[in-house]
């Protein structure tokens, strides 16, 4: 199996709902470093899992829809507690939305899983994987 | 599946018995830089894969049993080469156990899977990953 | 010149005052991994340059007096554009604070200069060195 | 699973054919970090994945025959596209070889599965991990 | 004494003359991370040392210069010995000048020194440090 | 000012003396990952700050002399507080002995400063610099 991974980053304000969180219960923030993972069994014609210029532009994209943004005020994640956890998964999703919008290009198809990892601080990670949606009939 | 991961260290001492070791034959130590991942395949009613503020402190406890220590000496690890590897799967084991017990509460039940890494130096490391033991009455 | 460092982090809201800010004008957050530099000419009688231990909980508190909350509305920091660079200016000012009270002890007063670093990314840092405003007295 | 991971790098040049490549046609070059991980379910009888000693030296002479080389010139790379994912798989092969031929010993028989993973910037790693061919009959 | 720093990287092709170099005589190449640091001993009304959107284009564009080129083939390089710790100065010259000409606005006048770092593998980096030219008038 | 940097590392056994040290008063351990820079205000004929390979192998030694080792058995250091901050002395004073021998060759007469840090962990790090004892008559 090859893997590729790129890396991002965005910065946006959240507060936690619930006694588990302690002190991060109240409105604060965090920077999330993000690697974005793409997994296929063979390369592609060029030799790639996938076209990184798209890919880093795909990715700077979606984190750019979450960048310098307070969370609890943003649909579709108002209500919701953006764990890092939780947002690796909403990543994972947007992108997963954008390879089946083909945009990353036809050999994107080729693609079968994912893995978005969320650094949130030297000493803590959270992270999404699975198979692409779409991956059945690539 | 979502992954969440702590990290913290422990400095022990310790020697090796085979002649494989060459110098490390001798007593000498280490720094372990460890990273505890806890594996789900859904988030729990929080959203979170684990409370972050109890496994923190249930891998200081962990580790503070093997931190500052001579290993050679210590029981039950004394008579065995306590190479990162054999390490990894010991905290793993005394973390499964912890968890068996309730120590993470009940939602870290829906925990599946554990991995432990042993960073020994900027240029190697080991690990150790499994299913837990009790996941499958979870 | 010796130097000892310590590191820990802290996770704020805020938003910046100004066209230079660009979208971080709008309320976002950041994780900062802030290291902590020491720096003295000669090691005190324990061959240290200053207690780590009280060096660390040292730090751990002064972060805590800004972890988990939105700067904004934080006296003194209400109205203040809390860019790194400013941020790592007041742990600074507040560690030696701490320092020229005695926090870390006697020998700690053989203590000349601090560095703070703030991490604020993958790709961005920023830091503020001084000399204790006391050193002159050690 | 146990895992061991041991760390080198290597420096080449090359360059790369279709329109996909953008500016990265052009004769240009890398450094490529290495993260070599063998993988087994069980421990050998001193306690080890595998002999790192053994490994590193190994690792060294795989990395030893690419490093310092345009890879354009190089049999059997010249014609092909030299991606990091191509690489690593490259890499991969040169290992299993070796360990099929019984560099790392006899106990290396017992390893199961290797990745190789090449880090060729802060922003950017790709991998290939897979079965070891003659692991079936370990 | 304030610093702010941002990183980028680039990916080169060049050989070195001399019998020092063994190996890295031939044609070879290199990624390098650089960190590029900037100082000045008071904020600007701001709060910031740069204007951090203008520092990051204005280093991806002398970055832009070199990235994906044979330096051996590039005026005015031909014919050096491009070195880590000699690009290291030659990073710092073309950013010297883009501050001087005013890139980074009338408030990088108060910039007093600036430090180019090469991070060219895991385990060895060069770097280069001074006083920018145009300060004294700053 | 230009600095080049080479990383190796060793992993050692010690105990430390006083009530100040807690815990690490037993018997334990480290791994420290060894930065050494070399820094000289002119690049020497071939463009270097130092010859990498004599640099490299150089440290290797002298981190051998200390490596898989007790330190509180080992002479001139029985008896001492092995720091951190301490062995980061102790290195240098090493290495500036064999600089001073030509063991870097007469090129690195041209250094006149060093740099020695070692990282204890992923949260602490010590290092001590100081100008080259020769450097005035090179």
């Amino acid at each position: 199996m090859y893997t590729v991974c790129v890396r991002d980053h965005f910065m946006i304000a959240h507060s936690f709902n619930g006694e588990v969180f302690g002190p991060a219960q109240r409105l604060h923030g965090a920077t999330y470093v993000v690697d974005l993972e793409f997994r296929r069994p063979e390369l592609d014609a060029d030799g790639l899992v996938v076209d990184i210029g798209l890919a880093t532009t795909m990715l700077a994209e979606v984190l750019g829809d979450l960048n310098y943004r307070n969370l609890d005020e943003e649909d579709p994640l108002r209500g919701r507690n953006t764990t890092t956890e939780f947002l690796a998964r909403e990543v994972f999703d947007r992108v997963a939305q954008r390879i089946a919008a083909g945009q990353l290009g036809e050999s994107a198809r080729g693609i079968t899983a994912l893995r978005v990892t969320l650094h949130e601080s030297h000493v803590a990670w959270g992270s999404y994987e699975g198979a692409l949606p779409s991956s059945a009939s690539a």
